[in-house]
């Protein structure tokens, strides 16, 4: 039984053991509940952007996974200690600063036309004025790294010049394509961690264990996520050691955070060499080591959603056998808390109730789905069925009953359990529920 | 008594006329402020960027006040009415939507390199290689227009194409520079409006009122901040109609925010004239209009920081005259909403009840300073001065009385006033201040 042995390796994904035709079922599944849900904007090129972790056009519901994905990074990165500052560099800089190494340029397309039109150059002044108009350009960040190296002496005032602190940024980052043409976006996150020397690999292993434990919180089946030591030769030039932080997507395991025990080269490199600037107190005129955290959040929200989309079945009241795809996303990244729905009734009364619950929603910061702006005929079990593939925690219908008694009902994601309560409770219920999961 | 004539213009900027000397040096004093404080980052480079209101590095009090203003802006759009959906597009793409228009290319540095190594070429050659790179290559973005132009007809399903609806975005956008060679970033904020073509100069108009509501609802002096109609002669090539919001800087008006009524031209070049595609539901048969709202919240960060800072005199017991600067942010712009220090008393034990204060803050998202931290001497003044330019709203100060009795100060940034209160009330006491003016 296919189905079942799928159910099961959700459930108890350290036994994964499915066939490869089963785990491509899976991807694109997976991948076209993505699309039908509003999490990406459909495309073929845009659903492989997004399988390959790479940033892609996303929909409101991937846009608002993703935020909240990045808020939920920043708060526990910068408040896990009092000494994470968060910064916020430029994505593009003149190359001085990586040695001219810098991959991916800015070209303005006026300065090459112009370049071209100088009908007087010759073929080898011509290529010259190219290699110098390239060489003078900017170039795009490919992670945060340099810039926090910048950063570290005008942030030693800020602390000082007491270690440990970090510099923390987020936003995009660019890569080289592999030959397609097309540079790769990604939505990174980046914590810079200074320590002295002695302290660098204990620092690495702290981070380690906190970034995983991020990750599985967050998870419905926690065991997916893994960490796992970088071999020597797949090491970065200045790192003595890393750690990758992995999750076991349907086709292989893939990278999320990365953290790299990267000494003070690049440090000192920066800073020209100029070790007295560098020096912290207590750290005996020793330079500081680096401990780097880079994540790819595009990635992460796939991972979130591959770990939470579950296939359950269950029998009607007819003995038919019903599949349902819920995706069971945490309650705090779920980028919809709440739809909002209109049963049977005088429809104008109803959609008043409706818009007066949403704004209050809304000043809550609960974000609502308007579902009974909804026009399309749609049975209460469909209705559900599309909200379960949304992720949607809570489904609040609305009835002539409201208008009567102030009761409505209440359907729970998890559970499916249908409740009855009065309106004016149900804000108080979701802000409880929302922020009991976020400090569980 | 021109420092006189300063407070006063602060207070009444309505009737702003100050020499240019005074506004020069404002100029520098908040400039000097934003790097002392931790804003902006140092270097003139940086600073220029900043004061022309574009992205610069900025220190972890900038970074979080941008970041609260997005917030702000993202809240007020998406909630403002139901039919704000956010989407994320790439910031970079093949050239062909904006017809090989774009003036910003990404270029691989590895690409050019082979090129120009090809020995063979002739000159006219190259010159036709290289053309065709950059045809080839991808460009940058200078707004999201084009972007939600083009998730206009996979959102229609959102809505059951029903008009009107929005599509908002934030993030960076790219700009050619003037001569410079170094392109500028810009974080931008967008709202591309879609409605029914009898109603886009009403919607011109509600959107522009309620920019402007939202960016006064947070100054300190709101008539600094105005609307005015884009005269003819300055319009963008499809826009019927334009406003802008501005703020009067020291050195003249600038531009926050611009919308514009941009007809449907776009969004069929968009759609490549199917008009089919395009339309709406209770439209009959026509194809929407556009009304976009682009804001530059680099230069809103600028703004504000502008507006809130206060030169305020007064005299000490001696009858010193003391000068104080005080960034008045509003409450939920304030990076920094409360900072914490020790008085005397056995520092160790002081530290602690620091810690545990810091945690409880940072759970209920209190953003905190840990001025405990610092262990440069400074008196009480002086940290209070620190506070005050810092813009933080409160000072905590905990002392051997906290440990005996559970009491400790709070100093108000506005009233300067200190008050005593209990150690357990005081997150709630700053929990309600906040939210109290955020909801005002």
């Amino acid at each position: 039984n296919i189905e079942h042995n799928y159910v099961r390796s959700c459930q108890a994904s350290r036994h994964y053991s499915t066939s490869s035709s089963e785990d491509l079922d899976k991807v694109r599944t997976l991948l076209q509940l993505c699309v039908d849900r509003y999490f990406v904007l459909p495309g073929q090129t845009n659903t492989e952007l997004f399988q390959l972790g790479m940033s892609c056009s996303y929909g409101p519901l991937g846009m608002e996974l993703r935020r909240n994905l990045l808020d939920q990074w920043w708060h526990s990165v910068t408040r896990s200690t009092a000494q994470v500052f968060g910064i916020n560099t430029l994505s593009s800089s003149k190359d001085t600063a990586t040695g001219g190494r810098g991959q991916l340029r800015i070209v303005e397309t006026e300065n090459v036309k112009r370049l071209l039109e100088q009908q007087e150059l010759s073929k080898e002044q011509l290529i010259q004025n190219i290699q110098s108009l390239i060489q003078r350009s900017t170039s795009l960040r490919t992670n945060f790294l340099q810039g926090a190296l910048e950063q570290f002496v005008p942030s030693l005032e800020l602390v000082n010049r007491k270690l440990p602190f970090g510099l923390a940024e987020t936003g995009l980052c660019f890569h080289p394509s592999d030959g397609s043409g097309c540079p790769a976006e990604v939505t990174q996150t980046s914590l810079v961690w200074f320590c002295s020397p002695r302290t660098s690999s204990q620092w690495l292993d702290h981070w380690t264990r906190h970034r995983l434990k991020w990750w599985r919180k967050f998870a419905l089946s926690p065991s997916d996520f893994s960490s796992s030591e970088v071999p020597e030769e797949e090491r970065e030039e200045a790192a003595s050691r890393g750690v990758r932080i992995i999750y076991s997507f349907p086709w292989g395991p893939e990278p999320l955070e990365t953290l790299w025990s990267r000494g003070n080269t690049e440090l000192l490199q920066t800073h020209k060499g100029v070790r007295s600037k560098l020096q912290c107190r207590d750290s005996r005129k020793s330079v500081p080591h680096v401990v780097s955290v880079t994540g790819n959040m595009d990635r992460g929200v796939l991972a979130f959603l591959s770990n939470s989309l579950q296939h359950l079945k269950k029998e009607d009241s007819k003995q038919k056998l019903l599949q349902r795809k819920v995706l069971k996303l945490h309650p705090v990244l779920a980028p919809v808390k709440v739809a909002l729905d209109i049963g049977r009734g005088a429809t104008v009364e109803l959609r008043q109730v409706c818009e007066g619950l949403l704004q209050e929603f809304m000043e809550a910061k609960i974000s609502a789905w308007p579902g009974y702006l909804e026009t399309l005929p749609m049975s209460m079990e469909q209705l559900n069925a599309k909200y379960d593939e949304m992720g949607v925690l809570f489904t609040v219908v609305i009835s002539e009953n409201t208008l009567e008694s102030g009761l409505l009902q209440v359907r729970s994601r998890d559970t499916t359990i249908k409740e009855t309560k009065h309106i004016s409770e149900i804000k108080n219920f979701l802000s409880r529920y929302i922020s009991a999961a976020d400090n569980s």
